[in-house]
């Protein structure tokens, strides 16, 4: 069926397709249902959503985001028609009755969530079927590769990558600030992309923006590790494992990390900026994301053992997260603690530890030292 | 934080702000989470989208529904704030985690579905968690009179009204328009209201479309029925039980129908019309809902439990769901084969005599006869 474009001038992630009731009920598509539309070559999937008054019969509503990528204008001609749902919805239903799924079946999700093929309903299906199920370690790696192979990768042609991370939850943390410019003095490549504050009031994205622009490409952390051994970026600038953001964007509305995604969101990042050698930083104690060593344990060995599937050699270091790291919270007081820190100027001992704790622990595996700490307080 | 109002011509269920990542990023706001709008002494809450290009700076973009709502026009300024989720929602969370909720929550919830006041991620996970925990017995009663109460109802000053409903999945069962011609011609009040297909070829109230209008308001289908004793109107048209639209929302595209959720839908709409005796049809076979007798008792137990709770009688027949009823399928031949069997001429016997088994069953629920089937025949 033929429909006359009308532009609705914003640009928006999901591809929708405004319509009239009557429309809808004439091709027989519901509020969700999926339509293809077609302009000469090009064509594409979208959501229907239905409106009532201003979009006239005959008439379609969708936003800058279609038009530019059908190549047509307000008022051009384009042919519509319900298409069925992509198979990955099948396989969502597979994993919510409980089922085991297979590498084929991951893969095929993770690219329609990377493709915006799937609505929110059935993300989120997606993301609560994991969290009430659970996935084994195979389901784990197999998500881990597809969300890797699903976005950008950086690749190294010379010298080590390694990488650090923290699953957060306890505030204060800019260790990165001292960590990242210690590797990088090493000869080390240490490619840092971080997030933005979801729960604490400052990420390392934004305390290192306080010092620099974080709104990196891929190219552009490539290029500056070459030359200075090291970078901070916000990986949302960027379109490393993209699948996790938009699983992230189901997740934090329920307050919810399930493990799983935990695990393959963290090493899939890391997998695709190159890093071969991975320190992990897990902060326990009551009031952190893990209350007690017992689970902090239990995910390093998690890490540790996805890691090894992985072909990435991964170490974990259990720290105290009972209290804040340092004595600042916030961007511009953290930048300024983290900067007291690397100048060796009055800053407090338990930050300048964990900072030497975590920085010397990539030192000894990579085989550079066998003291860790040691070489690294040198090297601060 | 004050902004101007650009004004998106279309009408969407969902009440949205489109910003641009700056104003987001400022104010502190992500995909999806909730900002209150002021305009004078109107407001509204809505769920920010973030648009790249062509909303500028101190701009928002929001569409007709909204800007009626505050009655204000393109180019207004409003005063904007982020406000914290509904409480519902972590009553949600409650339930994800496996919990009862008490009365008080689940009409919480209920209420904030029938508001949009819920995104469809937490819908999602309010439905999803039915799925997977079930709901017991007193959360599936709370449910029912949740959703009563958050709708529009009826009320007959006299007669006794019943009602019948089948729960479907069962091709060519046009039995409605015979049933409510003899039950209304027996002096009981049949105030029906049905739905349109979703996976069969015509639902009741397409088929009824054939031969009137069924798209009546709550008064209509009150002044109907006073007068001629019944009526078959549309249920999307009307706002009795408005939740259950919302719930069956994110259902349909996960091919999902959890069983408590069926229960509470069923008879709060019935409960809603003011329906005191009920007959539930429950097709039973290969290839329709219920694939044993086993499992149809179960179901038709539930029912009459939760009538009991409700203070309404409920009785359910179990039929033949093993294949179509009568021998047409579609809206126009139902219709025909309908009027047929209304006119004494050849129709097939299995139509008549469920329609007979099922008018015969409110006859005698009712008290007008102890041979119900007989005396239906009679009227028929």
């Amino acid at each position: 069926m033929k429909f006359r474009v009308k532009l609705i001038p914003v640009r928006m992630d999901r591809f929708s397709v405004i319509m009239s009731q009557e429309d809808a009920e004439e091709i027989g598509v519901l509020v969700g249902d999926r339509v293809k539309l077609v302009y000469g070559k090009k064509s594409v999937i979208a959501d229907v959503q239905i409106a009532t008054g201003l979009i006239e019969r005959g008439e379609i509503g969708i936003c800058r985001t279609v038009t530019d990528h059908l190549e047509i204008g307000d008022g051009g001609e384009v042919e519509l028609y319900p298409v069925s749902k992509p198979m990955s919805v099948e396989f969502i239903r597979k994993k919510m009755d409980g089922h085991k799924l297979t590498r084929e079946e991951i893969s095929s999700i993770i690219k329609d969530i990377v493709n915006n093929a799937l609505n929110e309903i059935e993300l989120s299906a997606f993301v609560l079927s994991n969290y009430f199920h659970g996935m084994d370690f195979d389901e784990i790696e197999w998500a881990t590769r597809a969300m890797i192979e699903t976005g950008e990768k950086v690749t190294f042609e010379k010298g080590i990558v390694v990488d650090k991370h923290s699953i957060g939850g306890v505030p204060g943390n800019k260790i990165s600030l001292i960590v990242v410019p210690i590797v990088a003095a090493s000869g080390l490549l240490i490619p840092k992309t971080a997030s933005r504050a979801i729960t604490s009031a400052s990420g390392t994205a934004d305390t290192m923006e306080v010092l620099a622009n974080v709104n990196l490409s891929v190219e552009e952390i490539k290029e500056i590790t070459e030359r200075v051994g090291g970078v901070i970026a916000w990986g949302g600038a960027t379109n490393i494992a993209p699948a996790d953001d938009k699983i992230i964007r189901v997740e934090y509305p329920l307050s919810i990390d399930p493990k799983p995604q935990l695990l393959a969101s963290v090493m899939a990042k890391k997998g695709a900026i190159g890093a071969k050698h991975i320190v992990i930083d897990i902060p326990v104690g009551a009031g952190s994301k893990v209350a007690t060593v017992e689970k902090g344990r239990e995910l390093a060995n998690d890490f540790v053992e996805l890691g090894r599937r992985l072909g990435l050699n991964v170490t974990c270091v259990l720290t105290y997260g009972g209290q804040p790291v340092g004595r600042t919270v916030g961007p511009a007081l953290e930048a300024q603690e983290a900067l007291k820190a690397l100048e060796n100027t009055k800053s407090p001992k338990s930050l300048v530890e964990k900072a030497l704790g975590v920085a010397g622990t990539l030192l000894e595996m990579t085989g550079i030292t066998t003291n860790g700490v040691e070489y690294a307080k040198q090297i601060l």
